[in-house]
């Protein structure tokens, strides 16, 4: 049962350079002599390095700084080997030392990202050298450079999402959706399946959620029973090279009942309307009234009490929110999901979630799951 | 395959207050007028509540409030009933703006836990208020009194303890630990036996390494294939009502050779040392020293590259650290692991580790698995 092993891609060294060349330039706009990474996931993103205790150093003259500790000497030349190390364990003030001590006076940061203590001791640092150093909010700079996918980011968000469909299939193949079983042993036997078929891991605790526990939008899985006539709501995904996919489908037990069918049918022209609506240049709002409109017009407004969809990648969650409170555009190349649902409390509800990504020649669904009604 | 239903134990109310009383005292000697608790795991230590959006305003007066928002209004009616309740999505802006309002003009906060940017919207909401309040740097306080445990605390670790152990004591009867298996194969294995018997999660990605991978004293399992005359390292815990079990038991896979039941005596030897220095008023450091003399002295201490041990609980790293640099002394109650190890690059490596609770009688060993060397 066991696949071919699967190794996580690293990213094309050039593509990853070209990452840290825009961060550069937004560093040369903003007046900054250095920026100093902190969130392990931009480091990621910025360098391929994945180990736990690791900072970046950014500069405008193209002599970039990975700093980790002892334990990961080895996997940082392998996973960075165009990075020059430093190994310290205090990895953020010892980069910070080193841009003062090079002249950097003023150093940005992620303000959003260091604790109150963390910034007292990178201010320790500058201070340390002498050189009047100054420490400068840089905000989510990082975050939104990682809304646009680069080639290599959509083909592992497509290699997750596959993996995902895969999966799904596999467990309907083997008579796993049946009456009978729990959730928690339906949540499990997807998320061996995921893990057979090459995912690192879930991408979040699998969501099993059948009969009234479906009108629930973020069930866990407990140990509910699966029964004819029930509604029954997966929502999960897998990562693959680090990128996570995100998928819902709703199935129903036996033949489904005309309350059943109505609402399902309804968020199934809700998110194909929200589909259409990825456009480039449509902002997150227009997104999201897309879909929001077809279940208000049908009187099921308070029933879809959650945003539309969010931005997907080496996070589940990451920029953009598409919702009525989402700001900015849909660029070419963004990662989103597209989730409506509507929950009847104590009844059931049903969601359908894809993940797709915004392009020229309209959106590339990643999640090839049918979206029929399947009556198992 | 699947037992009787866990549901997580709450922990007595009447516990979950004292550790609120104990912190309140903590506030009265600071000469505090509040404490806001940002750290979600502070939070559920001393309220008993889960969610994922949460924060806690601790008052001298008893009047504590927790703030979380509108999707888990029930939840902490449910976890927490008797905590008056605040709703809104931005939880510390809002305690904080409540504490100052009822004039709290010292108000204590996490500052190792609240970034720069999380700080400056507190600055705001208690300026908005205008009463003049200050904010002052906690430090870790809950971080504290968590390294001390309950007895509700000690009953879940034990349970979860011996989830693990009845995992592994089902994976070998099953004859999980074979030549020919990779290592993938027995981790999901392992994982899904801890799962079937009650496990929430397992407490971190398990270990297993086998051959030259047991001398990575952090090997994630990829696809090596177990075979005769290697070791196999199995790191593994379970989660139950939160509380995270830690286990290393490293086997042989046919006769040991003499270099391989060297090192496992002289590990064994290591790890016995330490835990008979768990004594009530020890310092981390002689803990440490306990262990680590005995491997030292066998030429190996260069081999021995890591800390003693770690406390664990809602975390499965906290204090406190046993290691050469470790901070204080132990204290009844404390929750550690001893998990000395010899690694030999290329060749194969050994982990004993047990989890223990510190006690007036000795420690009381939580994992029950025999240490004794197995040849599989």
């Amino acid at each position: 049962m066991t696949n071919t092993p699967v190794q996580s891609e690293t990213a094309d060294r050039a593509q990853i350079l070209a990452r840290r060349d825009r961060l550069r330039s937004l560093a040369t706009e903003g007046g900054l002599d250095a920026i100093l990474i902190s969130n392990l996931i931009n480091v990621r993103y910025l360098t391929g390095f994945t180990g736990s205790n690791a900072g970046l150093l950014v500069r405008p003259a193209g002599d970039d700084l990975l700093a980790t500790d002892g334990r990961y000497t080895t996997q940082a030349g392998l996973q960075a080997p165009d990075l020059e190390l430093l190994v310290d364990r205090a990895c953020g003030y010892a980069l910070a030392a080193r841009a003062a001590g090079a002249g950097a006076v003023r150093l940005g940061y992620e303000s959003h990202v260091v604790t109150v203590d963390g910034s007292a001791l990178l201010q320790s640092a500058v201070a340390t050298v002498g050189s009047g150093a100054e420490l400068i909010s840089l905000g989510p700079a990082v975050e939104k450079l990682r809304a646009i996918k680069d080639s290599s980011e959509i083909a592992a968000l497509r290699a997750a999402c596959a993996i995902a469909d895969r999966a799904l299939a596999a467990l309907i193949a083997a008579g796993g959706l049946r009456a009978g079983r729990t959730e928690r042993e339906v949540g499990r036997d997807l998320d061996n399946r995921m893990l057979e078929l090459g995912a690192e891991a879930v991408s979040f605790e699998t969501i099993v959620a059948t009969g009234a526990n479906s009108a629930i939008p973020h069930h866990r899985p407990d140990e509910a029973v699966l029964a004819v006539g029930d509604f029954v709501k997966l929502d999960f995904g897998a990562t693959y090279a680090g990128y996570h996919s995100d998928m819902t489908r709703t199935f129903v037990l036996g033949q489904p009942a005309a309350w059943q069918r109505e609402i399902y049918d309804l968020v199934a022209t809700s998110q194909r309307k929200g589909r259409e609506a990825l456009v480039i240049g449509a902002s997150a709002a227009e997104v999201d009234a897309a879909a929001r409109t077809v279940i208000v017009d049908a009187g099921h407004g308070a029933a879809f009490a959650h945003g539309l969809g969010h931005g997907v990648g080496l996070e589940i969650h990451e920029a953009p929110a598409l919702s009525a409170l989402g700001a900015g555009s849909l660029e070419a190349d963004m990662a989103v999901t597209v989730e409506p649902g509507v929950y009847l409390a104590d009844r059931g509800g049903v969601r359908i979630e894809d993940t797709l990504v915004v392009g020229t020649d309209g959106p590339d669904l990643l999640t090839l799951t049918s979206k029929e009604l399947v009556a198992l």
